[in-house]
């Protein structure tokens, strides 16, 4: 059984002009997300796991800077030396690094000036590509590309997680949220799959994450999906069911997890007056009940499947499954910020955006898999350990970013990101 | 293609004397290993990861007492009501316990009132055995014999633990230890295997834990494994070539680990007039070079992988190589109580015995894996998180307890198990 | 012997326009050390000891609103009602607050929005202070007065730990700090003092904190006391002497307290091409052989003290000689911000400004001392435990702040204030 | 005004056989504290603050070993070389030593072992004293056999703390514990002292602590004592009136402490169907309300004495106080283990034994104290840091050990030796 994939746009790339207009496009993009953010707000690390929104704004700058202007613009004059050093991540092929838990602690230079840097190098980019480039460094271009629109959705991930440290519940955007729907949620169903010999990873022209390689063939069993992703209705009911108090549906490292953090619901919730309230990014609002649960951990995640008597999907069967429906949902491109109810339809729903869904898969290498050379090669590989895959992308993911053979991966406390789950079974 | 299985002899157990005779010479053997230890060599708690030798005496017990007799032998009398408090290791279903970090805190019972417990126990387990068993009390009564053989190993790696916090580096037999074969390594040489779809997991008559079920077929690419395990003296190649202060050979969070703890060694090593000693169940002792590597963490086997230009295994190539050899080694029986060189000899050498082989394979459920009912359900399931598959035994591990579908599993930061690797590459 | 006090200035408030102008000079002075701050320099929180200088803007701001405006002021409208759970500090009295560990948090309310506020509590003081005021009161506002005059130093302890932990070390104002003074260091001369039954703590009309209460007499021996501070170039000698690493030198916490932390030199200090340099609040700067030393613990100036033969004095004796000087001194007022080397001079000198000084003595009650009631009392009475007195102001003590009887008291491990030591001996 | 001082008995040794007496005496006592202990007990450490008995035993014969007869007695043939490691407490002068926490992995030596080794040691101390000896031999003797009995104590309280921690509640000694008196507790009076000029510190021939020294005069204001401990039923009325909860009563990092923990009772105290009930050396048994109560830390002890309107006493007061009375009371030579309810009599109860008594004095130096050169200078003097001054001794202090100059100390947190509190107020 063959699988056709779909082409992300980057790959669609075909021309100089076509490339510069998509990298300009998403520099713009998340300079626009920084819009409404205060220089304060920009600054703070909330959590050694987040970064501060200015880091994002400057490291993607960086990145851009490091691994291509230095060597492929000539006369390229670096923006501030310094800054080699304030805004590496993790290459460590690329030099030393300022201590990923002080991030925080970089007052200076100030968003301003990180906006400065990144006028610099987009400039730099914009005449870089009106020279003729390799397909070598047009691939480096597509990476930075690909790197940012990661980087977009951290910095919302990120300047949620600090919002809702403060009491005062700031709102991202501000101006009201889009209203909820107060209808019901739709009845879940199941989506049955034959499984057998299947092809997974990239194929073909468009982009792909070195993780997503090499294409390969697996044995998969036949298995249901469900319908849409599992509601915050259907999450109140695990807490009320004892859900967070049973030990039995845990994983060993879940349960002593729960108990060290007094976990009792996911995370952002709280209650006020009977009612589930819950941080979002257009600050504190009522827990939809027909929209999917959110900010769950893995281990939440696992629980909760052990309850119902289902289980996850593997990243294989939800990837088979994916590839089955267009790449449409509600995406970082929505106004909306939060993952909606699902629509009132059949077939599959909400496989892309709304939030990742976590599967049993741990990160591991793919059969065959290469690590890359050089700094690219500590892009992915380097955290093949401990981490499981999540699929499909969130309400803050840019729309062209994602894929059906998309692997991103946290671990399994970490709840920060948008990330819920969809059940799957046997059959 | 289809893989002849080995039967492990419990399961050949096919009359109540058989099984008898097998359960009392296990129990009989757990009670040999603890002949030369103290009150207080049997009371310690090394570490939170360790248990003290006399817990691993009572708590096999309090299984068998628990899971069976309580339950099958009419009128047996409890030994002692207050130690399924004591004794309970993790079962959430059979009780509230005591924590995990505090079994050293219990110098009472003394080690001499735990074999009076133990006594008691076997003196109803034979009372029972001369009695009609059902086949699922008799399955029961194997998973004893088989949870008693993996303690059995635990009380070794946990007393060698505890006697190298010594300074006095004592013994764990008195008298000398074998001398060590001085003689070179043997050159490691390359088994190739073809792969294609082949089925794994346990099938036929013979005991295997719910973690090896059910039976399923795979895709294995080709591949070769070496044909002994790493050496020691490769070992201090890797040291030598500062293979523990390069942060590209390592996973991050085995980097991490490194810098966290200052790692430059396999765990018990230490220089002495530049010269290595490993401390070892002889005590302190020189390292042997032609011997295979042993104390070392999944972060180190994958970094010394990485160093090499390889990879280890996964657990379906071990095992689909393990199948075709036969299930001798140097393995607990023995009185060496370390590994061993490979002998001068063709084909795969040391698959079984002397050291557990990491495997690149967390530790996740097979397809259509179920977590049996009630406490037997809590004995591999919920451990299925951050672990990675170990294969093939060690020269602690009782030598009728291993099989080529044996998956054992442990955190990749831990060392002080008999943990080494063999090195695989794809062909 | 009865020793002559000086007055603090705020004591001499005789009337309600003094009051107000000294009240409103102190308030625009806080004002004044932030106006060079950055919305984000003003919001990040360095570490839990520190606080952001947002958080003292507001925290002294929300002091007068809470403890004098919303009781003594007809009509006051509170700026904003959420502002009392944010800004409280430590006043168990006065309600839940925001945790201490978490003020770096908020990057809402901005700088601009605190200036508002406290914009708005100056006009209501200003206003309270036209009414008729009883002396409950007044007493009330100069406690206010003394109380911002802490943060006001806090303040910038706290932004200097937060510069130095930014590679690009900025520097608190703009423009070149001033000229540091080449010539050697004064030698250090031995007054002596008879001691005898002396009075100590607060007596007549001036302002003082209740620690400083009642006045009692005490005994004390003859002794001597160093005519100047320690200086860096001693302080040198006493590293260069492998004063780090002599465990017998050092008291059995601070030993454990430089083992943990691996100190080697002062806080702030690096060596760059083998000359020391130190982040203060104009930047990183080459450490002055004749300044006095600054940033050392308790433990480190009691084991400079032993390494030298001698001690430290107590805060009595160091009391009585501080008495005998008039209270001026390199203080906050001045625009150097570091301290500065000794003058050439006979007497007793640098006993005000530059640095405090560590005593010997615990920080514990005076006979007879009595909490107030109230909030107030919350002040010092419940942080006499395992702190030591310091004495004499520093180079950011605001010079009306100080006196002889003053007690600043902090724990022995912390380094982070400007605080240094001077020698004793019996005579 | 001047105190007339009682003579430690270890002081009225005038002749060499009245030391041998003395001192094989001590060492024969320690060994009958130790007589009940399994080898398992002796061995293990249930905390950094605790050390096992076995490691007492060996430390207090070191001693004797290292500080006398390898000096003193020609011919000495040290027992074991290693056991110089292995016990060394925390003497930087006297070389490396085993690593504090880690003292409970010394299974082996065993006690039989440790036993030989004091045997060893006893006879060649009896060999010394048949030899002349000088007068600073003499004091090494002495001093000696205080440290021992220093030891005797802590391993009663670490036997404590060590079988508190066992669900089986083991008792210290077999048998029956001796009946608790069902009577009312004494009603409180208060005991009134004028003070003045008085002097402290160690005068005469006796024995004493460096820290005793040396002796001088202070102020001494006015003030009374309770005449009695403050008992288990007054403490329970502080449990009923929320003095747990109130953060009021509370220094600032007693406060933090008891959250921390969770403290709602002293160590050890539990509840069983309404009643308290207390771990003991006699096993777990109801409180005695009429006793005093003990396992308190100093933050409780000054917390309960705010809940009251009091406070403690300084240990001056107490020292002044206790020069009145003779020095007898329930101490280590009963066999009761426990404290005691007061008798009802008049005048000054309890001052000796019982529990030590918490003062709101630092452990400081006395003026011109002076460190003793070598290792006996790290007695005392390096431990000068956040701790208190505790009095009188308790319920399991040598009787002979203790007077009222003696000055015991520890963090105050602590709450593993037997630590109560009297009543203060100043007049």
């Amino acid at each position: 059984m063959s699988i056709p994939r779909t082409t992300t746009p980057a790959a669609a790339a075909t021309s100089n002009s076509t490339l510069a207009r998509q990298l300009l496009d998403t520099r713009a993009q998340t300079e626009w997300l920084a819009k409404d953010l205060t220089d304060a707000d920009a600054a703070v690390q909330s959590m050694p796991d987040a970064s501060p929104a200015k880091w994002h704004l400057a490291h993607t700058t960086w990145f851009f800077e490091t691994v291509i202007l230095k060597e492929h613009l000539a006369g390229y004059t670096v923006f501030d030396q310094r800054y080699a050093f304030l805004f590496n991540s993790y290459y460590e092929t690329l030099g030393a690094r300022h201590p990923r838990p002080k991030r925080g602690m970089l007052t200076r230079p100030s968003l301003a000036e990180v906006l400065d840097y990144r006028a610099h190098v987009n400039d730099a980019l914009e005449q870089l590509l009106e020279q003729k480039c390799t397909a070598a460094l047009r691939d480096l271009l597509i990476l930075g590309i690909h790197h940012e629109q990661q980087h977009q959705e951290l910095l919302l991930t990120d300047i949620l997680h600090l919002f809702a440290q403060n009491p005062l519940y700031p709102s991202f955007r501000p101006g009201e949220p889009l209203e909820l729907n107060a209808s019901e949620p739709t009845a879940l169903r199941w989506l049955e799959f034959e499984g057998g010999q299947v092809r997974f990873g990239h194929e073909g022209p468009g982009f792909s994450f070195d993780c997503e390689n090499p294409a390969h063939d697996r044995l998969i069993e036949p298995f249901a999906l469900g319908s849409r992703l599992v509601t915050n209705a259907e999450w109140m009911e695990f807490i009320d069911g004892d859900g967070y108090a049973a030990p039995t549906l845990w994983l060993s490292d879940g349960w002593a997890t729960v108990a060290r953090h007094g976990w009792n619901a996911p995370l952002y919730w709280q209650k006020r007056d009977d009612q589930y309230w819950s941080m979002t990014l257009r600050g504190l609002q009522p827990v939809d009940p027909a929209a999917p649960v959110t900010h769950v951990s893995y281990f939440e995640a696992d629980a909760y499947a052990r309850f119902c008597g289902l289980r996850l999907p593997t990243e294989f069967e939800w990837e088979l499954a994916g590839t089955t429906v267009p790449v449409i949902g509600n995406m970082g491109a929505s106004k909306r910020l939060r993952p909606a109810p699902a629509a009132a339809k059949e077939g599959l729903l909400q496989m892309f955006g709304d939030v990742w869904e976590w599967t049993q898969s741990p990160f591991s290498p793919y059969p065959r898999y290469k690590v890359a050379d050089g700094a690219v090669g500590e892009y992915n590989g380097k955290f093949m350990n401990g981490q499981y895959v999540l699929k499909g992308g969130s309400c803050v993911t840019p729309p062209d970013h994602i894929r059906a053979g998309y692997r991103n991966f946290f671990y399994p406390q970490k709840r920060w990101q948008f990330s819920g789950l969809r059940l799957a079974k046997d059959l």
